[in-house]
């Protein structure tokens, strides 16, 4: 780790451009902080052993949630943060284009553990690593 | 959690004037998520058992580190980020005022396992929580 040197963000989010498609840009312990672009729809699913949190670097995400009180969406504006708790079934969405920044356990797949059918805008991913 | 709301990191960093006071603005699993406003001189410390994420919201973050090759100073601007691997001494410092995201186990201490004497404005805390 002696030559790691500190990543820009918006640099590595001009780097692509797809959505839904998460970028690794640090690791910490055992866990990976992905950044991703995201418009649209996302779709339902779970993980069964993790949190997951979510920052909004810019746009809106809106994230569907299915509760033991039932269905609610929670809106995040640039600048807000949310953890969706573990064996939570949601469902983002982005009204507009929007960067994220995830944390989560290295290794856990942006579909979850039990999911919908996977569209074809939407990679099934545990982050791409950069260059 | 089925009440949880989402959480506006610009409306927390409005609520309090506090330097090197790091607050928790969500959890993942057994981490946290903390702010802090900072400005000026950390102090030179290690965490002998964990990295820290660090993640620049506003202003300009360096972060002085003793790796086996010898001393060098990364800089963070707005927008970036590092992770300082555990067991690595470093001393973090704020030329402007400046506000950042950290993400590291929860009870970590913001002066970590090893340090040099804790200066009046330095807060040890393992991070305060929110009203």
């Amino acid at each position: 780790m002696a030559t790691e040197e500190p990543r820009s963000l918006p640099d590595v989010l001009a780097s692509f451009t797809d959505r839904w498609s998460p970028r690794i840009v640090a690791s910490v312990n055992d866990y990976d902080v992905r950044v991703a672009k995201v418009e649209g729809e996302h779709l339902w699913h779970a993980h069964d052993d993790t949190d997951e949190f979510f920052l909004v670097l810019t746009g809106e995400l809106h994230i569907a949630l299915r509760e033991p009180a039932g269905e609610r969406t929670v809106v995040l504006r640039q600048g807000s943060v949310f953890t969706v708790p573990r064996g939570t079934e949601h469902k983002p969405y982005a009204p507009v284009p929007t960067e994220i920044l995830l944390l989560e356990p290295t290794g856990t797949l942006t579909v979850g553990d039990r999911h919908e059918e996977v569209p074809d805008h939407v990679d099934a991913t545990t982050g791409h690593t950069l260059d």
